[in-house]
């Protein structure tokens, strides 16, 4: 029920995402009759679903605890109830975000060994795309929580995007050593002295999200919210300059007509709807927030994500990984950074 | 000598600068046989400097700390003190950032009851441009910091800007009053709270940058710094994926060709180098960073800054608004955030 044009966008959705992935099918929480009607004009999407009717839901200003408290029977909880009683392999909630993720905490719990879960999603970039994380769940962030985001992004690399050896970085205002707050140098000085089998290249900086200079980048969910909406805002900016400039002469509109099918290359190509699905890692249960504002293509997307999340087995990886280097994903036993 | 291609810069951006400002005359610090070789071939720039000669220079990879130490004869450091003497009304620098800042902190000082200067820079937006501070010369800032910015960074749009009542945002990871860390929460109190003749348009998110939301952004180095780098790097991926696409068909190319006049005035809008001069708002005299990887366009936009800094009284205005609303510059006697 959530989102903008719910439950519209989830049922469309639904129907696009049948012609990537044949073997899944859907739980739908919800008003039964709203949804109902929306799947008679969709058979595909029918065919494979099944309604389970709640009337309440979780508003999108509503702050998280009291969603947390008042929110038991919302469609929201019953479909994360749902993959905490092992009914569904996952969830993709297009609601509140603050709501899902303290419902997502509660119910399913972190992983073995993940102090808290992180916001990721992929970017496009000028290599292909990065996976940034923390997106917004941790305000702020330790040495500790970066580096255990390092791991989970890795994994989520090799495992999910197909990245044999992935490159990990930290966002930082510079590259060198000394530049930054205490959490970031001292994940960085973790990440090089212990001996997790990861390819840490260091801290990178805000142009590196688009250069695409590395695999994942590990940052705060207060910055991390603020880069990916500042690139979003840039790109948008961007688009609408070239569009503005296209309309003003004749010519140019000539030359953008021809060029249309590039022009739309573009538009396609960095699509915020083709990366939508924001992952939230390090739960015990596989969570997916799509934006509120998407359409049934962006929404279709972030079933996809859940999808290859679980297909992927993306936290038997987290979980092997936190099992195996258990004790060195902590800052204990490693010198403070040298401010010399 | 600072910046990749100096002293060529900038005695090409002198030239240039002479285009837009004609009652403006230069001391260049630095190594006197090479600026007199160019000098010579620039005979307008010529006419209105004069060279100070110094061999040393303070490089790109040096530590704040050591050059302060250590670069006390640098073209840097000499550039600095004649503002400080009286003998320059401004400096212009494309070198090291941090050394720059130290340097001016020490010779300048701060203005009366500003604690920190920041870095300022215009962005360009879907509005026009907005200013944002602090871009990198404070990590961490409490709330007192952020009102102060607040306070410079409208001055800065009045007064040089010409916006006759600019808004201030503050950068957050939501609208709603209690997202973000406890300093954002803190100084957004403030600027509620308080007499301040300031319009405080409350919390903006990284999207609101490129949107134009306000006339003035204000959060803390580390985020700004990220956040400005984060445009730049989303600016140049759209770019490189246009102009990848745009040469992909003969059709494309046409239509590239035909359109190129608007496409070169999209690359005109959001050029980096009309923007390039980060002032450093705060100390007792003006000082303008330049980009070190611009060129003499870039350079005589920094220039034009300073020239206007000066101008425009910007240090003046300061002044007179820390003395007028000094007590209310500071937390001390309003309430904290309520986190309820």
């Amino acid at each position: 029920m959530g989102g903008d044009d719910a439950p519209l966008i989830v049922v469309e959705g639904i129907e696009k995402v049948l012609d990537r992935h044949g073997n899944v099918d859907f739980l739908l929480f919800g008003d039964e009759s709203q949804i109902s009607l929306l799947l008679d004009r969709y058979p595909r999407a029918k065919a494979v679903s099944r309604i389970c009717h709640t009337p309440d839901m979780v508003t999108n200003d509503e702050k998280p605890a009291k969603a947390l408290r008042n929110g038991r029977n919302s469609s929201m909880r019953l479909a994360i109830n749902a993959v905490g009683d092992g009914e569904a392999a996952g969830v993709v909630s297009a609601g509140n975000t603050g709501a899902l993720m303290a419902m997502a905490k509660f119910v399913l719990k972190t992983l073995p060994g993940v102090d808290r879960p992180a916001i990721a999603t992929s970017f496009p970039t000028q290599r292909g795309q990065t996976v940034i994380l923390d997106l917004g769940a941790n305000i702020e962030c330790d040495a500790d929580n970066l580096v255990q985001f390092a791991v989970m992004g890795e994994v989520f690399a090799r495992q999910v995007l197909g990245i044999v050896k992935p490159s990990i970085g930290i966002l930082n205002v510079g590259v060198e050593g000394l530049k930054g707050n205490e959490a970031v140098k001292k994940a960085a000085l973790i990440l090089q002295e212990t001996h997790l089998p990861i390819k840490f290249h260091g801290f990178v900086e805000g142009d590196d999200i688009g250069a695409g200079t590395v695999d994942v980048i590990v940052t705060d969910g207060f910055t991390g919210n603020i880069a990916l909406k500042t690139a979003e805002g840039t790109a948008k900016l961007f688009g609408a300059v070239l569009k503005d400039a296209l309309g003003r002469t004749i010519r140019a509109k000539l030359g953008a007509l021809l060029a249309l099918p590039a022009l739309n290359a573009v538009k396609n190509r960095l699509d915020p709807r083709r990366y939508n699905g924001a992952m939230f890692l390090g739960l015990n249960g596989i969570c997916v927030k799509s934006h509120g504002g998407t359409d049934a293509l962006g929404f279709s997307n972030a079933i996809h994500v859940a999808v290859e999340l679980v297909a992927d087995k993306l936290n038997e990886g987290i979980k092997e990984d936190f099992e195996r280097f258990g004790s060195e994903l902590s800052s204990s036993g490693v010198a403070q950074p040298d401010e010399g």
